[in-house]
């Protein structure tokens, strides 16, 4: 398919056209599966191609569709035609669509909104942008506990057919503070006659509009719940959190952790949809910072300078002993980071991690330096005239003992701050993915250096070196 | 606390001691929390302690722990404890359990379980371990179309009172096949007389015991579901796939992805209860594979020796020159595995990225060149006394030039080869976190030297060089 032929139909508003393009069957057709399509349209097809849908499926479509293809959307529809959208979609969806708008696109948007959903907005777009407020779903079913099971699904007939979270109920009480949360299915698997009281079990998991995002993914994988309820300090309940928008806040904390670890600044949108020149901004800033203190290795190496005229040979091992650091450094430090991230280690581990690298380090280099050692041995007997340029010379055999012991050294260094880097960052309580890859590179390589020079001063002198 | 303490709890049997030392209430403990506990347990502890507890508490705590500290206990205690235990946990845990055992640790535990389980694991462990078959739950509730909604509540109260997946029932016709699914709501908010064949609206979304389960966690971001039917080839209803076990699925296969990424076989435990030198071992592929590759950079520093011994101010520039490749490589690298991670980007999209990422790399390289052109201009004139081993000679302007050059080069390189090896490994089906990292540090430091002293033949020709 050609994005020609796409475009073809889009401008025939042939949206069944369009799907069949892309091997998919309008009929068994999910919102999920048109958003997918459309996150590979430009903006104005998209926006076209949204404007060709019923109005029943532009509401049910909405909120699958990627945040900067919403904001184009709801811009270039008629004022009309966006309140009604943003009034039905739930109201958790409406939050999340609101925080991703800033200033005046925000105050706009708003006006569009009707007085129960803009005076929600108001109120929980005062929290934090990293707190569970912003997601909450403020459609949910409530019981008291004084009622029967027969009357609780009475109640739950006729205020809560569509609520999006009825696989759970609150009960609640006068005031509205929670009691107790239950799978609905309780109810239908208890008889009818039974008080709403008497199948309560006195114990829910609950979260504070102020908490975070990160803590609502913790306890929701530690309790394995589908959704939770979200109280203020005095415990009134106000919200429900639901499992799917914490899987996204999981799958946006995952690519954040890994975009950091790769070096690159997280980016806001998906990268076929990030502008250029913020694409750019984006990596430039990490590649500068790496940059500007990978230049202490220029000044290590000029500090080496009469060794390096001496003994050239020992230029040749640069590239191979830093690389060395490097990978063990960054294994160390994927392992450490992984642990943390999983709750499996604390930074009070310290000292157990500590001992268990040394050891991994001391090990993992006596491998590396054999290696090493060998390969400096067999390329001697293959270049063994001595006017051949590849011939190490007559010392060959202190540069292969310098390179065997400096890779020992510079790949327990790498374990170590590998290792301790994130575990220190985590202690004061900065994200260890965020930091530790530029502080692990530049401190590998710039000691790497010192040690290796070190080590061949002293192993040289005398001979290749005064 | 220090495992002194801990030791001296668990010996007395005083696990409600122990919950107050890591700051529990025994109280309000959940199976999970307590399973958080185990996880920081040497394995002789936490077997004593997992004996302490009464036997109803056994059966909830046991599918929360980590698999290993599961083998041990099994292993440790009686066989009629064992059988209780296996036989009473759900069939879901049951198998993911069982999926752990080998050869035959699995044909002894196989003895401990009733007929019915016993049937039902040497039908679902013939499945490929990466299939769904492995963590299907069994027990599920359903219906007939046939059934009045009241009579289906009836029949579920008897029936299906503790099925762990009952937030959703499903309708099944007399040969047991799939005809619907609907969560179990839907009877509560409908009037009871109605027929559950009218309250069906006939979509749903199965997995097939063969799927994969990379398959299944797609589809459930996709559908966001909390529950899905798994069916034979004939449509046959045979279990339940629920969320929770695909979340962790999805822990681990992310898990996974970071440790190859940084260069690590992936770790079949939590890396505290990893065997020193499984750990090893684990590491010391990659390393080698990687130190392997990398000696490439010394062969190629040794063909242009010549260069550097009439240049050994080039040699200086090396470890920031390679860095500065590998850095700009990993970015581009990260940033295209996790979105094609995310189904954001296809193979099939190779050139948009290859523009995408040549222009990228000049503006960056253009960037970076600058800078490494302003630090040798400053440094020469902060050294200008000819005989200040700092100073990098008379012809210091042309070597500027040549960094220049090469870092645009070489960053240009870097952002080209880690944005295309992952996706062709993706075109060849290949994971691209497994094996991008080795090919493109390799790459991009080897190719890297010869951009660098390539461009220093030809601009530093006749000066410094012959």
């Amino acid at each position: 398919m050609t994005l020609k032929e796409i475009r073809k139909k889009i401008l025939k508003g042939d949206i069944i056209g369009l799907f069949r393009l892309f091997g998919k069957d309008e009929k068994s057709m999910q919102p999920s599966e048109v958003a997918q399509i459309f996150l590979n349209l430009p903006a104005s097809s998209a926006i076209k191609a949204f404007q060709s849908f019923p109005e029943k499926n532009k509401i049910t479509l909405f909120p699958y569709l990627d945040s900067l293809v919403q904001k184009q959307i709801i811009s270039e529809i008629t004022k009309e035609e966006a309140s009604k959208i943003l009034n039905s979609i739930s109201s958790d969806d409406l939050l999340i669509f609101l925080s991703n708008l800033k200033g005046v696109e925000l105050s706009g948007t708003l006006e569009y909104l009707n007085e129960k959903n803009k005076k929600a907005a108001h109120n929980l777009l005062g929290y934090p942008k990293e707190s569970v407020a912003r997601l909450i779903n403020t459609e949910f079913a409530t019981l008291t506990k004084e009622m029967t099971i027969d009357e609780a699904m009475i109640h739950l007939r006729k205020y809560h057919r569509d609520s999006e979270t009825a696989n759970i109920v609150y009960v609640v009480d006068n005031e509205g503070k929670l009691v107790d949360d239950m799978p609905i299915r309780r109810l239908v698997l208890n008889e009818p006659g039974r008080k709403i009281e008497d199948i309560m079990d006195g114990f829910y998991v609950k979260l504070n509009l102020n908490d975070s995002k990160e803590t609502a993914v913790t306890i929701f994988k530690q309790y394995d719940r589908s959704a939770l309820p979200v109280t203020n300090d005095k415990n009134v309940l106000l919200g429900v959190l639901t499992a799917d928008d914490v899987l996204d806040v999981e799958e946006e904390k995952n690519t954040k952790e890994m975009q950091r670890f790769g070096g690159v600044e997280s980016l806001e949108y998906p990268y076929v949809k990030t502008p250029f020149f913020s694409l750019i901004r984006k990596r430039a800033g990490w590649l500068i910072i790496l940059f500007l203190s990978e230049m202490l290795t220029t000044t290590a190496m000029g500090h080496f300078q009469s060794e390096l005229d001496a003994a050239i040979v020992l230029s040749l091992f640069v590239p191979l002993i830093m690389s060395s650091g490097g990978n063990s450094g960054s294994q160390a430090a994927t392992l450490i980071i992984r642990a943390m991230a999983l709750n499996e280690l604390t930074p009070k581990r310290w000292w157990y991690v500590m001992r268990r690298e040394v050891l991994s380090g001391l090990t993992l280099g006596i491998i590396l330096g054999t290696l090493g050692f060998i390969r400096i041995t067999i390329w001697q007997q293959l270049h063994w005239v001595d006017y051949d340029p590849q011939h190490h010379g007559e010392y060959w055999y202190l540069v292969a003992v310098t390179v065997f012991f400096s890779l020992i050294g510079i790949v327990m260094w790498g374990t170590l701050s590998g290792s301790m880097i994130p575990i220190i960052l985590k202690k004061f309580k900065v994200d260890p993915a965020t930091s530790s890859a530029p502080f692990v590179a530049t401190l590998v390589d710039v000691t790497g250096l010192v040690i290796y020079f070190t080590i061949a001063a002293i192993i040289l002198k005398g001979t290749l070196l005064k």
